[in-house]
């Protein structure tokens, strides 16, 4: 009998979407940070994206309740950004047993609306469940709507040999600093760069560097890649395998022409006092560095 | 140390949703069926829905996976019903135990194209997530969003006093005779209410007539009502107390003006042959049927 921690998450997920039946008016569906749509306004298109935080995987039952409410929006807000969007609209499930407090809740709703304010997002309506069992894991889940002028929308798949691979901020170590329960989406950045140097690809980097990457490469035709590996910026207190495979760094991941990297690094210092941008390596034809780690949710066992 | 079972449901939305900021793009934000946007055609609004499944609560471990995948994805299309909407794209997010068999999921999976293919619903998206725990509770939560034509939409606040109260189909017993796991969403038979008779008000049956009808009530103004009770449509092998407290019945529930009612019946019965239409009762200025029941996701224990 098959299980789900025998095929891993990135086949389960190839197992379900094959084959999916779309709309015409779906320019790009599951496989990106966000589904795409055409809108009424042929300039513009639509982004939906879904995403959850569970107990004991994303958040711990001890974590503060107003940073996980930051995180669960924060987190889509974060794939709106890696398609170059503008979020508009959040839909909000919670499932929690009956015996949980009314503050955890309170808690959760307070840091949602810290960062749908900051970021311009109406809470417009959602979903509130029991759980059967008091050791229930509670989860919270958004779904965020949002858009993008057509001609700036950046996919995942448009990487091209010899591309720059680029990111944003220093990785590794989210989890056990905290980083994850309150950082801030790069949505500033990615509407700059897109407006300004139109990426060919670009994701956000939500499970680590190895997991993301080769999903880069594969969607832009099963692309390989070139990584200086002593050029990847490693947060304080990391080492490289920790930069590379843990995940939840929420920074941005791209890829420009080789000839705009001069360009791009002198305007961006100048535009952003915040994140730094790092050139980490170059799109290839055929792999030359594998990575190894990364977050699964369905590891082999 | 005051917990969710202590309050309830209602009083939970209340708190956590009461003076949340909304865009001035926002025409109905939680509280009704679907949360209602304009879109760039100033002729048509955007729907968005979300709604979970939780395994223990909405369906049994042993639950045929199909029909749970059916169910999953005819809630929401029932609430774009509700809106007298059509429904459009689809974002699935599923959170399992590691040790699953990937049959389950697969079986889901079957029955949410089934129900999307049959309305005409694209599947766009969505996220899959392990749990910490296999003794936790699976979950599927949707996301659904629609149109409906400005002048069609219609909210559950719109009732009147004197407007007759409207129910289609037979209540009671879903949960028992399993018609909660293969129900048809009224899709067609909302969108032809809302372009021949306009209701003033107009919701899905989820958590039971005794729950649901105070809520558009409420929503139309702190309404009342009287209800006849020897004319609620009683499911074959029910009782009143069933028909009116069970929920997951997916009927419609709306109110009309009494000058309509002769018409609306006499065409109903030739439009469809399937869900008969009955008159229940009459919108009031204060209430004079108490009503027992209904499904509350944190009741007090």
């Amino acid at each position: 009998m098959e299980r789900l921690h025998d095929i891993g998450e990135d086949a389960l997920i190839e197992r379900i979407t094959a084959g999916l039946s779309l709309g015409s008016d779906v320019v790009a569906g599951a496989g990106d940070d966000c589904a795409v749509l055409e809108s009424a306004d042929p300039a513009v298109y639509e982004l939906l994206k879904t995403d959850c935080l569970v107990e004991g995987v994303h958040f711990a039952v001890d974590s503060d309740p107003e940073q996980v409410g930051w995180k669960a929006l924060c987190r889509s807000l974060s794939d709106i950004a890696a398609m170059a969007g503008k979020p508009r609209a959040a839909l909000v499930t919670l499932a929690v047993p009956g015996d949980r407090e009314v503050a955890v809740v309170e808690g959760w709703y307070r840091g949602l609306r810290l960062a749908a304010e900051r970021y311009g997002v109406s809470i417009v309506g959602g979903e509130t469940s029991s759980l059967p069992d008091k050791s229930n894991a509670a989860f919270l889940s958004i779904t965020l709507t949002g858009s993008v002028a057509r001609e700036a929308c950046v996919l995942r798949g448009g990487a091209r040999v010899g591309d720059a691979i680029v990111v944003t901020g220093s990785l590794g170590g989210s989890l056990t600093s905290g980083r994850h329960l309150n950082f801030e989406p790069r949505l500033s950045e990615a509407a700059w760069l897109a407006a300004n140097f139109r990426p060919s690809a670009m994701m956000d980097l939500s499970d680590g560097l190895a997991k993301d990457l080769p999903r880069l490469a594969k969607a832009s035709g099963d692309l390989g890649w070139r990584i200086d590996l002593e050029s990847v910026p490693v947060e304080n207190g990391c080492d490289l395998a920790a930069a590379i495979g843990d995940g939840e760094d929420y920074e941005l991941l791209f890829t420009v022409s080789a000839e705009s990297v001069g360009e791009l690094r002198r305007t961006w210092a100048e535009a952003f006092s915040g994140p730094k941008l790092t050139v980490i390596g170059e799109i290839t034809r055929d792999m030359e560095t594998p990575l190894q780690g990364g977050w699964d949710h369905f590891p082999n066992s």
